[in-house]
């Protein structure tokens, strides 16, 4: 704005034609608008490069090396090396990071969008069974699961302890012979839960849902919760004194953990609800697409504060306020509503993501915090090097026992987990993205500066992980996959065929819903999630009948369709319990809305 | 994030559990996070206000004293009363207002939510014209033109001059004779400046398109390229000197002010073309919803940050970026692209209009700025006063004479602007808004302060302009209009639809273009408009045909398409350009993408 008529002056110039009045304008305007050009010039930049990730990443969707995540953080290196080189070594930046920029802009979306489009049955069906702690026995009753949600529930259970425990042992014990400056026992916990977030969303552009259904619903399944749970437990650790532990205060973390977890799930359900409450009441037979999808925009964005006013974790309350937002509210709004809901979520999600692999990309190269490891080039090394190993070695500590205790409780030889495929599920998971920078900013850069050797070393170690992990496991893996699919996955194909074959509804409604191909969870939504939901109380054959009540896990199910169906549907919308609304996306058969009266 | 533990050691306090080293964890961590928690609450007050802003509009969107930019200040209005009681009289502020987030958040997707919705054939027919200064002289080529466009276009040429003048001249001369502080001449350009920036927003929402299509046609052109062109001459006037004013000064202002328009105008519509062909060449055959979307985003931004970057005005570059993005690359993406940009464009533009009233209704109450005033309240009161006089003086010195001249060039009774019609065009704009108020917070509280007097007054006279102008006279306007729609409305209802008859397309889509009632420009954009444009190529009358040939206007409107046809669409794509691609909103018809290969 302010800069309108500088250029104007600078051309005047040129052409002699310049007042000495103007020229004492231009010098003023300049010494007031230098910091904001700067800025002006780096926004320019910055936008520019998110445009050319996303183009770039479109060209090379079919190179089976790159993706899109991988794509942000290459440009984002080469952009850090070309400011860098311009600077003078000064500065890799375009943007400080702040930490706030990522929790209040970039997570939320991300977040939200991940509960938005998540397949609900399967979590749902998870979820619950888990609160009973029926859980924990496999029984003959899960025979009429699929593989993978068994898979999925026992890794929700022994996940995130398992692999937190085995990295922050590894790391107290490995740490203790280096010399790697100060950190305390709180530090050694917040690099558990760091890297125990698996990143879901680089993993699903690395997967692809029609080829490997199996592992790309196991990986977001494992990886939504994960991150949930990940920034839960950090936030539980930071906010602890753990120098003196005693069992009472061990006792409290438990509580404290248990409780943000209920809480924060409770009260994303409750503004879902309020937001399909409204809806359905306030709109009913008078829709405004505008109107509701704002609605729902700042619903959810409200959901994502007033967790913080209330010092639970946004990130779980955003996330089940999207569950419930796609399991009510999205059904009550108009058809462009929906298509607009769903893309435009999807698409801020998408946006934010790039953003954060960029930043990542050109924080890779930051002098200051490399200046302290220079010195001892090998321990940076040997650090990476050492938590790499444990992200490994934790995440084959649990995924193969489980697969084992899995496969124990399984009579038909399809039911079971191959090792391939284990190889895989863990293959899979160990890529740490953008939730494990983004602690890894919060933790060791507080107030701003990487001034401690420890907290620069453990920094700089963490941009390697993500780096190597995300580019090279990302890399090899879909480069793999693809090529030893005949290999891999045909072993299983036919058997797998076989037994989805008396359960036709749900393969199709995976292998229809390719709406928009790659882009990260959409594929998750689609008109074909909820038909699949009805299945259960209506067309039975008498054999799933009978199942059904003998056993409890599908008992409890069965009891949450009826409670749904007789009490929230009719309460708070959803599938079959709202009018059906045209206004299809050219509005041609919305004419006889009323109008001004 | 870093509160989620401190309920809990609360909560553990009053169960009487809490270890020595919890409380110090609690009081250091209350220290830190007492400004942050302070502003989560705003946050959250904020954010809950605009979805009751929503809701109540919604509700009382058939009240006639009402529509959502009043509810929005009234809504401000009472929460400042409550905070003011609250803080003890100390502040009414939830938020501080600061130039950049309205410069960089709350105003692009304003502007480019009118441009993008905006009917681009009266847009760009006029546009045309006056390029060619054909337009000066009404002649009887104009019969062919409906009434309107004859008078929005002379409107586009005399409206900002004029009004400008006047008020200037005006608040010079009344204002030396009040003790009103220091104010420069620049000031009293600024004032002209501010008080041109008719509010096309409360207008529109006001005003009803299938009542009073003229009305609302015309409101909103005059509207949204006043104010453009209100911001530009602004800047233009904010960094001249203008003490020492010669005619050569006079002349570089308006070298500089034609230099920013054109240049302006030209960066915006390369932007949009660009992102127009970046999306036929690169998504042929191979479309992804949230791809397209994001990079229409992000273009569209990018527009208005590179006209920053270039020192040129980023309001009239985003105007036009949005006008070409409807024009082509609206018509490149697929079905369900085009409904989520739509809309999504739309709700973003009308959250951020709501955030806008919401603040200056919170703002209205500001004790800082009143203390200044409530000395001498009479000042107040009288600059107030005499301004709104002056807006309104202003608006009747164009409006009368600018009709009569276009009355007498026509013979015909049914093309003559009756002096009903004069009223209500006069009235309908006189409402101030958003964009005054904004220009007003960058003219007198530069630094963020208040302190001098003439600048507080100057504040405080904005804001009651605004507050007056939107709630009175748009209130006033609601319940008149359709009131006195009978009697204001009759005597011109039939010639009109006898002259509309002949033309039969434009008023059927101009009628059946009714998808988001209320929401504020959604009916510009829709399948009908462009379908509308080709009447002009294929489908004329032989009398047109022969009208066309012998009138200079049309003439250039008819090589433009030509041009457009050959050139512009088969190279940026556009309507009828590009092969229908399917990708319904389910989905449901886009099954055969290529996946990955």
């Amino acid at each position: 704005m302010i800069y309108c008529c500088m250029m104007l002056i600078l051309q005047n110039d040129s052409v002699n034609m310049v007042a000495p009045q103007l020229a004492a304008v231009f010098t003023k305007l300049q010494t007031l608008s230098t910091s904001d050009y700067a800025s002006v010039v780096s926004m320019n930049i910055f936008v520019a490069l998110l445009c050319a990730c996303i183009v770039i990443g479109h060209l090379l969707e079919e190179n089976r090396w790159m993706n899109e995540s991988i794509t942000a953080l290459i440009i984002g290196v080469f952009t850090g090396v070309i400011i860098l080189l311009t600077s003078g070594g000064k500065s890799s930046h375009l943007l400080v990071f702040s930490e706030d920029l990522f929790f209040i802009y970039l997570l939320p979306p991300i977040i939200f969008n991940a509960g938005f489009q998540v397949k609900k049955k399967q979590f749902f069906r998870n979820f619950i069974t888990i609160m009973l702690f029926g859980a924990v026995f496999p029984t003959t009753s899960w025979r009429q699961y699929t593989c993978w949600s068994q898979l999925n529930l026992l890794m929700y259970v022994f996940v995130l302890p398992r692999l937190i425990f085995l990295v922050v042992t590894g790391v107290i014990n490995f740490f203790k012979e280096m010399d790697i400056g100060s950190l305390d026992i709180g530090d050694f916990l917040a690099i558990g839960a760091i890297f125990a977030a698996t990143d879901s969303v680089c993993t699903l552009q690395v997967l692809n849902q029609d080829e490997t259904p199996l592992l790309y619903s196991l990986v977001f399944g494992e990886g939504v919760v994960n991150d949930a749970t990940s920034v839960v437990l950090f936030n539980a650790i930071q906010s602890f004194d753990l120098v003196n532990t005693s069992p009472r205060i061990l006792l409290e973390f438990i509580g404290s953990f248990l409780y943000l977890f209920l809480a924060s799930t409770m009260l994303g359900v409750i503004v879902g609800l309020v937001s399909a409450y409204i809806i359905k009441k306030l709109y009913f037979g008078r829709h405004s697409t505008d109107r509701e999808f704002a609605l729902m925009m700042l619903m959810a964005y409200l959901s994502y504060i007033m967790a913080e006013l209330f010092y639970l974790s946004g990130i779980l309350t955003v996330f089940f306020c999207g569950i419930v937002m796609s399991h009510y509210t999205w059904h009550n709004v108009t058809e462009s509503s929906r298509v607009t809901t769903k893309h435009a979520f999807a698409t801020l999600s998408f946006v934010a993501e790039t953003f954060l692999f960029l930043y990542v990309g050109m924080d890779a190269l930051d002098m200051e915090k490399w200046r302290f490891v220079s010195d001892s080039p090998g321990t940076s090394v040997a650090v990476s090097a050492v938590l790499m190993g444990l992200v490994m070695v934790g995440r084959a500590a649990f995924v193969f026992p489980l697969s084992f205790l899995s496969n124990l409780a399984k009579k038909s030889a399809c039911e079971k987990i191959s090792f391939r495929e284990q190889i895989i599920i863990w293959w899979a998971g160990l890529m740490r993205g953008a939730v494990s920078m983004a602690l890894a900013y919060n933790q060791f850069t507080r107030g701003g500066h990487t001034q401690l050797r420890g907290n620069a070393i453990m920094i700089t170690s963490t941009i390697t992980i993500v780096l190597f992990s995300t580019v090279f496991l990302g890399s090899v893996t879909k480069s793999l996959i693809p090529a030893g699919y005949a290999q891999v996955f045909g072993l299983m194909t036919k058997p797998l065929i076989r037994f989805l074959l008396p359960h036709p509804k749900p393969t199709a409604s995976m292998l229809s819903d390719q709406s928009t191909p790659k882009s990260i969870e959409a594929p998750f939504l689609g008109s074909g999630q909820d038909s699949f939901d009805d299945s259960l109380i209506g067309v039975h054959r008498p054999n799933s009948i009978r199942a059904l009540l003998t056993t409890p896990a599908h008992t409890v199910h069965y009891y949450w369709r009826k409670f749904d169906n007789a009490f929230m549907r009719p309460m708070f919308g959803g599938r079959g319990f709202v009018p059906f609304v045209p206004g299809s996306p050219t509005e041609r058969s919305e004419p006889n809305l009323p109008q001004w009266q």
